[in-house]
């Protein structure tokens, strides 16, 4: 038997209505022949009360309690998924990480999968089970401890188990319909894709698409798992959806397929660094240590031995932006005049693999928010991606500026 | 080091308040030099929750779901203790029943414990740990599933515990101060008892005193566990609650240590009955398999090949008992001209093991109720319990009565 794997998230299972809901979906998949792995997440709410609890509980957590405490909300839906199915009369059992096992590394809170062995639940299937309930986010550490893999884990469980079962397909349920040109509420010509290469898929979930995890789109790209995201709440379709997949699959390829963007950036500029050989890593060192995600990075022609150094972060976390490089400077590692804090700036991007074989899509870019009297303050590039950092006020004018410039409302 | 073994039922750990109070006990303990192996509970409500979305699942559920989801509700709560505890300084973890592990048999929702490894666990005290929260009621089976052992299962996991690790005592914190001489919400001269004999204790448990789970003492008496009763409401006090120990540990001891009530009961005849060999089996195998919970059985003495047989169960499974004798008729299997079912009787029971060595016990109870005009129905006793049906009505006063004509309120 063919296996797929279908993953659902917490909105999808949120009650027991929809997990019935989500159930049906799985016994239709059952019959049009196919054994059945299904990953559940915990019912919408549940694992932020859990970590709530934690939380209130200790502030600086041990990791292990954290995993330990956390991971049951999906052991919760896994059963009553299981039960479900039963009831509709579909041989189905639930399995827990450490059941089957899932074994990962021993980074509580943020392990990554290690290895699925796929004995135990193919030797289910062979006696006549025809769907896995596995619960997502979780696994097991050699000391035989819990641990789990993050917020929003189960996409990776989802994409780990279909590479492990050589699945057809990996299925991921959500709320909404699949990948858009651009977020709809900021763009009403956002159009949804049918297909959409991993690479893109990995760009736009690292500039904060939460469709998908990343660490989950990096798996199926490396393992060829073609991954599907459709909503749990549209009538079936078995064309729903948009798939993820190699770029060989995607004829007709735009140069641009879709415009992202990140709201609460902030742009962070120490003027006049003393520059030496080693500079960066005296900065952005202490910036990881001190937990600021720093994203883009640009420096200045040095000039008489000062540059300026110019970096972006969520804006959130300035404050301990400026807090790590003042003691930087205080115990002498880095020397600068001033550090300066634009917190009204956004990250707009546009992505493409047909960026690589097209050219001048960067000054078309640059020409587009010209015209509308945008002001670029930083820009990056990647091969498949072109960032800039606006003002704030800009954003959304970006956007649609961009989405129409490059015409993506058109197949 | 020693060990202790402390039990934290529902009420005692039902918020993150009441987790750091329960907290505190342990640490008190640590602090008194045990090496301390916590058993939890669900949050209060918690597991009904859990039952509930399993019965509206499924309507004749697979208990190893069953036990899969239901399970969770006690991982929580030992996640979030061994949290607590390690913000207060103390080294501790949570362990799952798999964990341990705790080997049960395969009967799901109903396992017995079968073996207790204490190397895990010990080998941690070994490194410096001091306390390890367990979560309770919950196993796991030779097949690797999770099973649990009926609801009120906490109390047998810590008895079971304390047994394997050779535990110093058990103590047992819940919502009540300990174990009284009757309920203190009928007659207020009920009075605490410091000390209760295992037997006693079992008895009492039998008979509907919630205070401990029967087979938890069954455990305890078979494996001589101290096992003390005490609140976790109240201040500490080290010689608070009851003792539930051997009965050579009771120097003084009345011939009647408690009164204990059911109230809904039913007296059900089958008038007339064909006597043979093998009629009892008859008659009380169909109940048996209709889930009829019976409890007094009395015979009359037989006349001319027919007899009266009389029973007792609670009264919301009469209808129950009932059809299954008419089917039982109906089969051939039994003869009865008629059954008579009253469901207005409540009974009432005198427990002690001074009962042995004392005569008159049973002529002195029924002297006192027949001074208060209440009429006996069926009479039923053991060495140390003697239990009657009377009027409803009249169970109150029956208790009252009873208690003080053996002066309980004395020490």
């Amino acid at each position: 038997m063919p296996t797929l794997v279908m993953k659902f998230g917490g909105t999808s299972v949120a009650n027991l209505d929809r997990i019935a809901r989500a159930s049906k979906r799985v016994a239709r998949e059952v019959a049009n022949g196919f054994d059945v792995i299904v990953i559940v997440s915990a019912m919408s709410g549940k694992t932020n009360e859990l970590v709530g609890w934690v939380s209130d509980t200790s502030h600086l957590y041990d990791a292990r309690e954290y995993d330990a405490v956390v991971s049951s909300g999906e052991n919760v839906t896994a059963g009553l998924m299981a039960l479900r199915l039963q009831e509709m009369g579909i041989p189905a059992r639930s399995w827990q990480g450490w059941q089957v096992p899932v074994k990962t590394t021993g980074v509580h809170s943020a392990a990554r999968i290690e290895e699925i062995p796929s004995d135990n639940i193919n030797g289910k299937f062979a006696e006549g089970m025809k769907v896995a309930v596995v619960a997502g986010f979780q696994g097991i550490a050699d000391d035989g401890r819990i641990t789990t893999l993050g917020r929003g884990g189960s996409d990776t469980t989802a994409v780990a188990f279909a590479a492990a079962f050589e699945a057809e397909r990996c299925d991921i349920y959500t709320d909404v319909d699949g990948v858009y040109t651009t977020d709809p509420r900021i763009s009403d010509k956002a159009r949804k894709l049918d297909k959409i290469a991993f690479e893109e898929m990995l760009e736009l979930a690292s500039l904060g698409a939460k469709v998908l995890q990343t660490r989950s789109v990096e798996l199926a790209m490396r393992y060829k798992v073609k991954l599907r995201v459709l909503s749990s709440f549209e009538e079936y379709d078995p064309e729903a959806g948009t798939l993820v997949c190699d770029e060989e699959e995607i004829m007709e390829q735009n140069a641009v397929s879709g415009v992202a963007y990140q709201r609460d950036e902030a742009k962070m500029t120490l003027i006049s660094v003393a520059d030496r050989p080693g500079i960066a890593t005296a900065i952005f060192t202490p910036l990881a240590e001190a937990g600021v995600n720093v994203d883009m990075i640009v420096q200045n022609i040095s000039e008489e031995g000062r540059t300026d150094m110019t970096f972006s972060c969520p804006v959130d976390q300035v404050a301990r932006a400026e807090k790590a490089m003042q003691e930087a400077k205080n115990k002498g590692d880095i020397n600068f005049h001033d550090i300066v804090a634009d917190t009204d700036v956004a990250k707009v991007s546009i992505v493409g693999i047909g960026m690589r074989s097209q050219t001048g899509i960067a000054a078309k870019m640059f020409d587009v928010l010209s015209k509308e009297g945008i002001n670029i303050k930083v820009i990056t590039t990647s091969e498949i991606k072109i960032s800039v950092l606006i003002d704030r006020k800009y954003m959304e004018l970006a956007v649609q500026a961009l989405h129409d410039a490059f015409e993506l409302e058109k197949a």
